[in-house]
């Protein structure tokens, strides 16, 4: 790739020098403990409620890098507070863990989101990884055996659906696991490990995947055949590509060629179908038969949906040479970097609308916090100093 | 109003020769009973999902036609057929309503919607005014009924926040609680139609409705303060302008012109808050501090927003010929009719982007049916008559 070093450089001066120093000084709410996500996009706070997936992938965050990179005191010191606010806060006393909280940490909204479990289960499992303390991995591993608990009925009590008359299944719980089970592999069973990988990675490539659409579904009948409703329908094209990026990491861990390129034309084949051929970009969610989405915001570019899909198009690269890859992995980074990245301030805007324009001026709100931005440009850019050392 | 004749011409075309043959012809399912209302632009089915608001809403709306403009049989046909339906399929047999059901009726998402309930109320009280059926009372007032009782804790087992840290109360049951006395007061004892009227009242003027902004806000805490959070900044516009309509239907049966000066100003001030200065329209959900909101689709301009703040400024200007009502009304009917109506095919889009293009061509989905359109369509109608005998 000829624009490697600059590639190289850009991704690193981004993370270290705007981006993680951005959340570093605006997110940390000294008072309290925790994180403040809701920040404009000076980086000024304007709402302090806290939100348990933010907190957990911030935590994540800065010990991942602890552990990766070399420990740097700000970024312990960082991961400790909010893992410390979330252990004494954030859950119920047995590990159920809360949507949200008040500044203070009491709770506001109950258990009812196994997504807040998955990122304090990866969360604790890498805080415990970057200081070595017991009860960090004992708060991950407890809290990975209530998302096995929740697996086959996720929503709980809060479940509106009507018992039987259409029971369904979700693509996003397998996702994340393909993701959370490298995150936290050294403290479970390896058995276990591999079985839960065997049965995510089943799931993503032989059910939600349809060879007869050549995409992803978000939702199947619970007999893993085709849904014709709204949620049956749904095509959300980002969690394709970050799924198809987890399943190359997997692959790779595996040294499964065939199921990386299976992932690599998955992906492909959603980025065709997924690109806004008018204004550039990738729609949120679609509708596989064309048909009106139920999501508003269906044609809205978001900054999580891009940035996943780079890492999928040149992790694909880095691991075929597959010139198509390094094809869309230029058009996605060109387009990501003019639009998301904000040109005065650190950190990068999250919500465009259909044109490219900015449609919320905030760098984090209640679903946008330290995680897609950084993890992404350090993912790029450990991939791209991969393939220059070949 | 020099355009009298032109608008009541207009408004009548529009709703007897497009909107109501439209749903009359493609939204009854003739094998099932029931409405569909997942429509393409040109009437053809995308779903058949059948949900209870919009049941509830089409019985209303035919069965209201019937009693104030006299019965058509295939209206009193319509309303019935979907009524039926709904008793069959709709409830839990303790008119319980579901949220939604299949096509053949069996439940898909329990009754956690308390709207299904005010819809179904309304629907039965004019269904049974129209046929004189003892069921359908007996089904409005079963409804009406739990709808008291569930008044406090309107989410029931369903709501997700944390009892006690944050306890805050909505607009939106009082709102409609306004507009549904007036149409089921028939068959309720009349001291508490008067009493729930006037708590409804005083909880939109004297609550919600916040002197020191100007403005009604979606939420408070439950002590009736303002609060500084997501929920608790929300301004919705065009929900705000519906229940002026209201309350000005209510001041005048009450022949109280203080009160419907008081929400024409807020009326009026809602509007310039809310109009978009840049491409016209109202915006969805505004923060009212100016940050960014929670909703994605919040800068879209929808329908019904902009139908019910035309209603609200006629019915402004017809009970006190204020001319700053005479324009918000001309202005908003221009921007309405050129945006929303469809062209080609009949009945009108819902839902447009900043710009007022087309965001989904659909004629009716998941939250759009029989009810803001032709009953936009009446009430303008019904005013500009009443101007013209003046």
């Amino acid at each position: 790739m000829k624009d490697l070093k600059s590639y190289i450089g850009q991704y690193r001066t981004e993370l270290y020098d705007s981006v993680l120093p951005f959340w570093l000084e605006h997110s940390q709410d000294r008072d309290f403990g925790g994180y403040y996500t809701c920040l404009n996009r000076d980086g000024s706070v304007y709402d302090t409620d806290k939100f348990m997936w933010l907190q957990g992938r911030e935590v994540w965050m800065f010990s991942m890098l602890c552990n990766r990179e070399g420990v740097r005191p700000e970024w312990l010191e960082c991961a400790r507070q909010g893992g410390e606010f979330m252990l004494r806060h954030g859950h119920d006393g047995d590990f159920n863990w809360y949507f949200s909280l008040t500044r203070e940490g009491k709770p506001l909204t109950d258990p009812y989101n196994i997504f807040s479990y998955t990122f304090a289960a990866m969360a604790f499992a890498q805080l415990h990884k970057a200081t070595g303390e017991k009860r960090y991995a004992e708060a991950a591993r407890r809290t990975f055996d209530h998302i096995l608990e929740r697996w086959d009925h996720p929503k709980g009590r809060w479940d509106k659906s009507h018992a039987g008359t259409r029971p369904m299944q979700s693509l996003a719980p397998s996702m994340i696991l393909c993701n959370m089970m490298l995150e936290i592999e050294h403290l479970i069973d390896p058995e276990v490990v591999e079985q839960t990988i065997d049965r995510s990675l089943s799931d993503v490539m032989e059910r939600f995947y349809r060879p007869e659409l050549g995409l992803v579904v978000e939702h199947l009948n619970s007999d893993s055949t085709l849904s014709d409703t709204f949620d049956g329908r749904l095509i959300n094209p980002g969690h394709t590509l970050e799924t198809m990026w987890f399943v190359m990491e997997l692959a790779r861990r595996r040294q499964d060629m065939g199921l990386i390129r299976e992932a690599i034309e998955i992906g492909l084949r959603t980025l065709e179908f997924g690109w806004d051929k008018e204004y550039g970009g990738i729609y949120y969610f679609m509708d596989r038969k064309g048909f009106p989405p139920q999501q508003l915001e269906w044609d809205q570019k978001l900054w999580w949906v891009h940035i996943e899909s780079m890492i999928a198009m040149l992790e694909g690269y880095v691991l075929t040479g597959d010139e198509r890859c390094r094809g869309w992995f230029e058009r996605l980074h060109n387009y990501t970097l003019e639009h998301f990245k904000d040109p005065d301030y650190p950190e990068w805007y999250g919500y465009l609308n259909r044109r490219g324009e900015v449609l919320l001026p905030l760098k984090g709100g209640k679903w946008k916090g330290c995680f897609h931005v950084p993890r992404g440009l350090y993912k790029c850019l450990k991939l791209c100093e991969e393939m220059a050392a070949k």
